[in-house]
């Protein structure tokens, strides 16, 4: 099995995951197979489903694109029942190996289990080593597979309490679904810092990352998942369990900024929306005297438009993408690898030359990306570059379910605002306030005593304990083993 | 071998053919793999490379995308030599299979000759049957071996005197690249139809189809290849012939319409600038009173910022693409094949919702997806829907290198603009007209008696001879072989 | 993942499992691989490695032969150390998916630990829903599996305390090797039902089921594990540790007959030379009135050549099988199905016409091969057939790690000799009696009080308890999950 | 596409091809995937199959082995009607690449024809140069290739005329199979150098390279095709043709000694029992004073049989092969390469140590096998080995369809016997003579003025003009185009 070159975005925060249920319906598994297509951008590396006929749990787990496996009508066959959940992996702890690919399922005295998990523990390393001192095995290095144990050591007694029992024992980010023979469960930790939501297709109850997935398969939105809520789908229809102490909401405000799909709606607001408010609050915060406006495609367009309708600037597609890249073209040659981010962009230099042109992207995190960007609208023959970023500088790696890079390759952690002008090469450079964020997501302000999102990447005020993370931030190996895939 | 599906447009004109080639440059293959996946766009369902290495020719063909075969060292390493050719393939005449795709092959008295070719000759049956009468033996499908058997047995001389004697034999319109043990020549036909273009990158010249393969590789754009041209490019540098009796210019006006690439610029205009002032053209033309103006991704998008800007509305990306679909995911089941559209394309609803939407296309060919479109439009709530498209109705099928359908398919040869908009679904309904087209290419209108562009498909004005078309379009059965791939 | 096709005799009994480990050797997994390629008949349908690299454990596994995927150096490579076991698998228990192949790797407290066994445990389902009970999780339904569980559960203290733990509480038959960070282990049952060897390779020790696999790379044969003898290798050389009560040993004797390789000793006797005893055995049993000896390739040969030589008639490859059949060759249509054993074997016809033919077989399991075998021998015009079969009926299943049919199934368990001989159409039928078969591996006779050898297959004398075998023999299955490869 | 690596003996003289067609039989692609399984020894590089349906020819051709490709029932139904003819190649001119399969197919002003062909043209470069002068487009490097051009441009009327006139034009051993719209064609050169048989199936009849080819299907043996002659079998029966100048019959000797398989009639002799009259022959010729006779696997098998019942000596199995190796195992590393032949074949050492050993291979061709098979046999405690070999020695490289090193890569063309001896380290060497092989097959003697069969490979004694081949006996590289695969 090889490793096929993923699309993520190579210089940014990399998506984290997708979940997705269904309970209830015919052909459940074709159905989660669209939910997670539709949640393709959380995670590209893999994807797994199981589902339950009646009798027995079916399982496919596949790396590569969702499409590239679930759109086989025989795998989706091979997945019988009524009630199926599926998962989008993008690595945040373990090696990105056949084994770590979610759904995980277990086995218990009282039946099967399967879980995804969208998040990331931070004490899951302690957990481990607690657990392996008392005899259990662990197959996985995913921090799902802690929870399994944890049910499965439990002294509680159904599995909903098991789970409850388990959960307690966890810190950290996480909306998670699980599948068993008789209930579809839905769970957000107690800060609510991933989203997952609620929705109905006819009778059927579905769990999603995000409504975009319900879309796809012409299910209704109903609600979000609340923070700290269990939400036990059986025959009986929803339940609703709030077994948790009751935190301050701290969604995650980076869902806004690039995570979530532009056609989703989350925690109550259109990402599309948002993203073009922070284009408008980023035109008043940081306006420019310039003859158009470009986004970094894709990602910067909606700001771009909010940016431009602001500043009665036009707005012009000044960088083309070239839509047949993605995981296939790996560079072959040296020669070839120096023309790097040519292979996905091009400028329309007509449109660019002899112009002023503010660059408009959602975030820097390395810079790389931005330096070559400004590179290619220079050599397109640009008068002057702008570039204005629709977010705050991102100083400090995200512990919550997103891969982020370490701090020290962080740009705005390292360099000034004037040095990562100079370095990136551009006449100007301006980023959003944390307010100015704030206020494009509905806020008045920041409240810094008691802030309304989780904002650690720019603010590093961590909602959530790091208990595995003495010091630096990338988690100890987990595993002895090093399986090749 | 699997014929792996294509993320070509599914209702549409499809793309046709794209080619390169490079004299006079160490890694000459590498860099005929980056200007054919710039040029990924004309042609999705094969690619080829013949190089020369001074001794020997080496081929490597292979179905599927460019970057899916032509990524990998150890291909290129096989393609050595500092002169290479390739091409991009849609089907045009020919089954898909293996032994049609360009460049073609073959070795003659005086040595060998590759040949790839961008168009479609007319009267290919009928030299075909008389060469076969001959005792040529044929291998393809592919007119362009109709080309590779005129010049073996040509009485002619050398090898381009015999190329010359070939050509002088058909009919037809193409853009074509050849490669010798001691040249690379370019050949446009005597209207110009279909695109060429001269570049440089350092000391060697490149040919390709379009400028935005001459940027992948950082090539510098010289100049079109005139209609009725050969550029002779050798060791002495280039040197242009005109051995065919000068014709008018008739290029073909959908490559701005929607073919050609955005950043390319073609015979003197931007595409991108060109589709802008198309918007612009059909705002005017085609007014409505709206709130908002969507484009149909991604090719209606400059055609909407054009008109969005003349009409003084917002632009909006108000339907998200899942960049994620492409080439893999078939959809499973019957149930999920009703689904249609939304593995694509969503709508951003709360941007859409109570809005009165002026949705821009490039063009309509049968006709489904905008029916399903305008579904969507419907289901996000949108108030009303205003279609415009930024060319005349599509009326008559291509014949000159362009995969169209027959005419009974084509919806504006069989509906009036009423039955139209009723099938569609639109509040209103409005086509840009010929000269308005013609307007925005910089001519003052069309003059109809000595027409300044191939526009057939619009008026049925066919400026190239049919010979093989006796009534209907599609061409019979070239081959008694059915070799499945 | 596909399940390839694979070679095993079809209507036998089939292989069962073969291990290979070695301790101390640069190349340690090259070996490995080579080992399990000269044990390929003892499993087909999957295998795998483990190695310790001083650091970290690394584990390759696949589906299909060793030389599909251990063949090439980038899996060798990965394959880092100079200590490493293997597997190759034949499902005994489990389904024959992914996850079950070995060799397994577990993390405990103290340390991975890789285990892999042939064998067959009686009381793994018991003991599963025992540990499942008290919180294990298992990923696989090997009975290995139950091994590693005890393990980690033991409240021994060392691993090989732990280990000897584990196997008190197991009944069943098993050679087992296992790696840890410092040692290589070799085990065999009480009774030595399965094989296993000690080599030498320069300084360096190797395991093996039978020494066939030493011949291949070089080394030496040293001695047999004895029966219930735990060999533990480490830097400090080869300790023997005998912490269970000495049983009598039983070794499987249909070893002799069909199993171990012709060029492997197992036990103190050549498994070629055993085989051409059987067949002497046979012929003064079972003599026949004939021209010639034919054997049933390849497994009939060695007994056909002892025939012919006592019965002083002419030995005839009479028989001819196609080696190009095997795994690939999956019979295409109905039609083609009917031609049936043909894609294998064909009749040397001239050599067979007319002639009275003693056809010589090494078992009858379920008979359908005889029949065609002998159907194909009529076709070519043989005067008469005798089948001499060189063993005893089989008329019981085998639970101690071979796969065998129900006992509904086994011809000679439900048929009386003289049906048996009219089903399969010869002239005379006869078998080798058990003592016969006794005084070919060097016994005076068997005795029935206290058996030399298991003999179960023949006799019904099961020297291990049965404890999951109440009433049928097929184990009900393990898991809720059914997971497709 | 990659090349498997094939099962081939590596030191030896290669197969050649082999060839089958079949006439008016429904699921008749089938039966020719049949045939060519069965003439899998002849030819494992590639395979290809052309029927004709009525209306369409259908042609499938790919590397590797028949059932590799040909197992597929959707392979298969593409092949669809009733008559068809295939081919297993193995390299003898051209480079192993798609293009040059067969069978190769060519549509003529008069219609499609499949061609397939086992032998070698000796005219083949001669003929090619003069039909490219002259304007023929060759797409392979095939001399099969060459036969259809000279059809194409042959003056003669009907199909068959043509090719009787292509045929009078080429010099060289060819057996061929052909299929028109209404004809099943077989051919065998002036010489009857290659094999072909003709057999029936029910009513339809069967053209195939070897008698067992037959059987797998069920087919009657009726006949071989004579030397120069055209059989023509059609809607209305067998016709044949004798339009070449009949010469005196010389077929390939080398057949019998190592091609043929031996439940194979060739030319009326049964190849196991004339390899085992070869045995004997070489027992009364080269006597040795030993205790066992000993093969080497597969093909020294029968003519040990007939040697040891000869000399009467214990035939014994001395070499187990091991039949998983084959196509897939490469050896990964260097200290594994020097492994060398134990990976096929490993010595039942019990049974050869302390004995006096007669080693019988089929023929000597590099030598390199022998040596390490002696090693083998030394290192297995082999008191003497005293090699025969069932033939003469080989000291001329064949022309006429087989592929054999250089004269220089001959063993026995470049030492002595004595220095034979002692390379290949046996204590005593003999080889067949040349009578004695022509006694085998059941002649009084070789007719040196008029030998009976090709012998060349011994004698030197070529029967057919040598046209292309100016003193080096590899033919110059035919084609400018180096396509890897």
């Amino acid at each position: 099995m090889t490793t096929p070159k993923l699309p993520a975005k190579p210089d940014g925060f990399h998506d984290e995951c997708g979940v997705f249920g269904i309970f209830g319906h015919a052909d459940a598994a074709a159905h989660v197979a669209l939910g997670l297509h539709a949640l393709q951008h959380r995670g590209q590396e893999a994807s797994g489903i199981v589902s339950f006929d009646g009798r027995q749990f079916h399982s496919e787990r596949a790396l590569g694109l969702v499409g590239d496996h679930f759109n086989a009508e025989s795998v989706i066959r091979r997945l019988d029942g009524v009630a199926a959940i599926g998962h989008n992996r993008y690595a945040t702890t373990g090696e990105t190996v056949f084994r770590n690919i979610q759904p995980l399922f277990a086995e218990f005295a009282f039946g099967g289990l399967a879980i995804a998990h969208n998040g990331n523990l931070t004490n899951a390393r302690e957990l481990r080593q607690s657990l392996v001192a008392r005899g259990c095995i662990f197959q996985s290095t995913t921090d799902t597979e802690t929870i399994i144990h944890l049910i499965a050591t439990s002294g509680a007694g159904g599995v909903v309490d098991r789970l409850i029992d388990a959960l307690r024992q966890v810190v950290g980010a996480y909306s998670l679904v699980a599948l068993t023979g008789t209930m579809l469960l839905g769970v957000r930790d107690a800060l609510g810092v991933r989203p997952l939501v609620v929705g109905m297709l006819d009778d059927a109850y579905v769990l999603a990352s995000e409504s975009c997935a319900l879309d796809i398969i012409g299910a209704r939105f109903e609600r979000d998942v609340e923070p700290g809520e269990i939400v036990v789908i059986d025959s009986g229809g929803l339940h609703s369990l709030r077994p948790f102490p009751v935190g301050r909401r701290r969604f995650c405000v980076f869902e806004y900024v690039y995570f979530a799909r532009p056609d989703s709606m989350v925690e109550g607001l259109s990402v599309y929306e948002t993203r073009k408010r922070i284009g408008a609050e980023l035109a008043r915060e940081q306006p420019a005297v310039a003859d158009i406006v470009v986004p970094v495609p894709d990602s910067g367009v909606p700001g771009a438009i909010g940016y431009a309708a602001e500043a009665k600037l036009p707005f012009e597609i000044g960088i083309i993408r070239n839509h047949y890249v993605g995981r296939t073209f790996i560079e072959p040659t040296d020669r070839i690898r120096h023309l790097g981010v040519r292979l996905k962009h091009n400028a329309a230099a007509d449109t660019i030359r002899g112009k002023r042109v503010v660059l408009i992207d959602d975030s820097i995190v390395r810079g790389t990306t931005s330096i070559k960007i400004v590179e290619m609208m220079r050599h397109a023959g640009a008068a002057e570059v702008h570039m204005r970023i629709a977010s705050p500088p991102t100083m400090n790696p995200c512990f919550y379910g997103i891969d982020t890079p370490d701090r020290d390759e962080l740009m705005a952690a390292n360099l000034s605002l004037e040095q990562m002008r100079q370095r990136i090469g551009v006449d100007s450079l301006g980023f959003l306030s944390i307010d100015g964020l704030y206020r494009a997501v509905g806020e008045p302000r920041r409240f810094a005593h008691r802030p309304q999102y989780c904002d650690a990447c720019f603010t590093g005020d961590y909602p959530i304990a790091l208990v595995d993370q003495d010091g630096g931030h990338r988690p100890v190996q987990l595993s002895l083993l090093s399986e090749a895939v």
